[in-house]
């Protein structure tokens, strides 16, 4: 996750005009290993584009595969834990494409490949959604949630922002949550501020 | 919607626990006209908490009627106009309470009160989720949608913080805007970008 933020080029408004969807893509190696990728991808009812960086095992699996999951989910941890490791999660295996479903997901699309662009560094996949399902609803705005995902965001540009300026916005986002969280996103930030706290200044931190 | 957010005192992380969702919250008045609040509840599966201030049309509408409508809404336009106007929107009966349900959300919940706090300046209305129903699906986590939503509260604060730091905070968001917005999140951020151009700058500002 650490790459792939800091380095989107996206028109400014008015541009292509996708929304993009913060999800967790699944994929699936080719002995089976599934993989979990915090991504956000472009939306859209019957297609959407998957930008991986060409040196991911997201990419990797896909190119070999030609298939994917796309997982919404309204559980932060999930994405505060993929932003400061490689976790893995309960899944069961996809109903129409060779890949698995996040076990916990509100609702998940299964894709399958239409055409790969490997310009580097980052592909541009695009992909029919061949099948979906819904497990539970999505509850709406939380504003502690985008709070962490926020939080996540920083916790991957730690050597490319000053920790004065990641400081002060974790501070910031940190009264959202206190204001707005539940248990889960409390977690959730928690567990981004211990790896901000813990994680060495660099020497010559670079400005993004 | 300008006093609630500035007034609001929640505990500190670790508090009550209860997930704060941003919603429209649907009343009727004793003449049958529907009155649409976006508004951060408390919320739960069987019972959910709201507090409007009691000079609210929404808290005379439930003190009177003993009732109201949760929408969930992933278009954020109605949050952005809602912010800076009293918009109106089409909407349909609830199925068991005096109610409207907003005919854009994705799902609501009908309401019936069990208690109500009125301990100015809010009141606190225990309420219990006796219907609910599903529209359409609500896609998850979109970066954009809730920097208009931060500035959609920016929006009722005019009056309340400098407006160096309300230009500076939604340039920040713009920039999150311009980088994840389909077409309704372009267009609610440069409503709120109009209405805050288009308002003259308090003589004496306070900080909030």
């Amino acid at each position: 996750m650490a790459r792939r933020r800091g380095r989107r080029v996206r028109p400014a408004a008015g541009g292509s005009g996708a929304v993009i969807v913060e999800t967790i893509v699944t994929t699936v190696a080719a002995d089976g290993t599934p993989n979990f990728a915090p991504m956000g991808v472009e939306w859209g009812d019957e297609a959407i584009v998957l930008k991986p960086f060409l040196d991911t095992t997201t990419y990797r699996n896909i190119a070999a595969s030609r298939a994917a999951v796309v997982n919404l989910t309204d559980d932060v941890r999930i994405f505060a834990r993929a932003a400061i490791s490689n976790p893995q999660y309960e899944s069961g295996p996809a109903t129409l494409v060779r890949g698995v479903v996040l076990a916990d997901c509100c609702s998940w699309r299964e894709l399958e490949v239409q055409a790969i662009d490997t310009t580097p560094p980052r592909s541009r996949i695009a992909m029919a959604v061949v099948h979906r399902g819904t497990r539970r609803e999505f509850i709406g705005f939380n504003r502690a949630q985008h709070a962490v995902l926020e939080a996540a965001i920083y916790a991957t540009r730690l050597h490319l922002l000053p920790r004065s300026f990641i400081d002060s916005e974790l501070a910031r986002l940190q009264v959202i949550v206190d204001k707005t969280a539940g248990p889960r996103e409390l977690e959730a930030m928690a567990l981004l501020a211990a790896h901000v706290r813990a994680t060495p200044v660099p020497a010559a931190p670079e400005h993004a």
